[in-house]
């Protein structure tokens, strides 16, 4: 009850109304994409799933949801200056995307160390890619100088009323697509996909579980959980490149209220659930992509009595675009 | 006109009928396959392209439509005897699984140089294997064995009417899901897709060209057009395990009548094509089931000024089911 009054007083970034106001915005930009299922991976898991492919998503990925949302928001004035961003990737292919689309640049800060495939997605769309270190400082710190040189505003991948609504729009669809779903599983890095999943979902139907899935070497979002505040990591170690972000403060609020539990992985079991997606079901997913069917499939979750009613999951393959070199090595021919 | 009139005066061994039947009879058995879309393939086409992921069908390949009707156009005493196939995979796995859903035994016949994969998939569906020689003498006497000592019903691959107007159903969903298209691209193996989609697309609007995609090491369906009379390979050399076989006496009438043009070509570009499925589509597909994709990226379609105006083209992506290994080998790492 107190997740619902909360939901109700519209204490977070978002709610159900700015995410079904981002539908209204980005409909006729995006791919509605489709549901997926398949016997055997229902038998593997002992319930129902329902895969929500965001991997065929615009850019490979749910980014471009929220990235449409944020920059379809902007006033004609705000929007001619362009945008700017420093992501691991995706957020940045949706952004440059969602950019060309509305005809404004986008100035995008790239780690050194980000997947070939992701950068190459932000040329391809686009986007003016400025180089960083691999630290988070120097993402910020050349970000910074590129908004005081172009006044361009700067749109964060996930701690942003705006993404988050856009994110949400995955929940609406999915519900819409599969009315049976009792539960969603998703993803957590920063929180922007998860919160707008949460605010969309529990609004509409308060007895859904949410649950998240977090890769064990980069498990800040489990660890906040359980000490009530944001932890953040010194450092990360897994294959789930897109998954290594920190809380935000507009995403930690919904996580801590509305999130059910969140489920921590191996990266082994990432990895057998990828090649489960690439077998099985066909789809062709990044280990971040990937994590919501280990979780589902993980004894921490199967054996838990407490999700044992979880009939139908829908779980969020969030996104496709890795680079089949690492792919292969990933799965340890 | 005389493509119209011959599909009117049902000279074949499928019309528009036995394919809407077909529809009824298994729609509730079949995924209804979603049609996806490129903006970066459109790019790289130079047209508009429909991909009508036959990948995710159950079994991972179009082959469940037309062993499911079938099998589910057999009376109860036959049935009960339960059926038998001689098969390269993805037929065998289709065949097995519709046996399942209607509760009797299929006999299937691989040979020994048959891909794990798609073995695995008969033995996931419950099907019972029996293991051939790699040669099509082999593969046949001993299916003619087990129908001797069974009193199963041999459902051959593609040279039946009920296996044709399954994969028609394919034509159907298609052309309701993107009506805008005016060109469909099928691969050809024994042709048992390829007719069923020439007749109902064909049936539904006559101006609908239907080409199919051939590997050049296995190009018996282009040199039985260009003789007019069914041509058999001595052997076959292509990536594309799944379009080894030959035209049937059932098949080739359509294929000469209806089918507009059949494009060849290399496996490298199969491969290329089979590439940009994963990384630009997120679909994982078979080598056999990217070559519409690589037909119409090739230059002798691009170029061809008769196919100038094909602007939205329809392309079966037949099936998914590829051993990693073999995949990573083909991608030449």
């Amino acid at each position: 009850m107190e997740a619902e009054n909360e939901i109700r007083s519209k204490r977070y970034a978002a709610d159900i109304s700015s995410i079904r106001e981002a539908q209204v915005r980005i409909n006729s930009f995006i791919h509605k994409t489709p549901v997926l299922t398949s016997e055997t991976l229902n038998s593997l898991a002992g319930r129902g799933l329902f895969f929500k492919c965001e991997c065929f998503q615009k850019g490979g990925a749910f980014k471009f949801r929220g990235a449409c949302n944020a920059i379809f928001s902007l006033d004609d004035e705000q929007a001619a200056k362009g945008v700017v961003t420093h992501s691991s990737g995706n957020h940045a292919a949706a952004l440059s995307l969602a950019a060309k689309l509305r005809g404004i640049p986008a100035y995008i800060v790239i780690p050194e160390n980000a997947p070939r495939c992701k950068v190459e997605n932000v040329i391809r769309y686009g986007g003016q890619v400025i180089w960083s270190r691999a630290t988070m400082q120097s993402r910020e710190d050349i970000a910074t100088r590129v908004l005081q040189e172009t006044g361009a505003v700067l749109l964060h991948p996930y701690n942003d009323g705006r993404i988050i609504s856009g994110q949400g729009t995955v929940s609406l669809e999915l519900l819409e697509q599969a009315p049976q779903i009792d539960t969603i599983m998703v993803p957590i890095s920063g929180g922007g996909l998860i919160s707008g999943v949460a605010l969309a979902a529990k609004s509409i139907n308060p007895s859904i579980r949410v649950f998240a899935a977090e890769p064990k070497g980069a498990n800040d979002a489990a660890q906040s959980k359980n000490a009530g505040r944001i932890i953040t990591l010194p450092e990360t170690n897994t294959i789930a490149d897109g998954l290594r972000a920190s809380l935000g403060d507009l995403t930690w609020p919904v996580v801590r209220d509305l999130v059910d539990d969140i489920i921590v992985v191996e990266d082994k079991e990432i990895i057998e659930a990828m090649k489960l997606c690439y077998e099985i079901l066909k789809v062709a997913v990044e280990p971040s992509g990937a994590i919501g069917l280990a979780a589902v499939l993980s004894d921490s979750f199967k054996k838990n009595p407490a999700w044992k009613n979880c009939r139908n999951v829908g779980i969020v393959l969030s996104g496709g675009n890795v680079d089949l070199g690492v792919l292969w090595d990933s799965l340890g021919k």
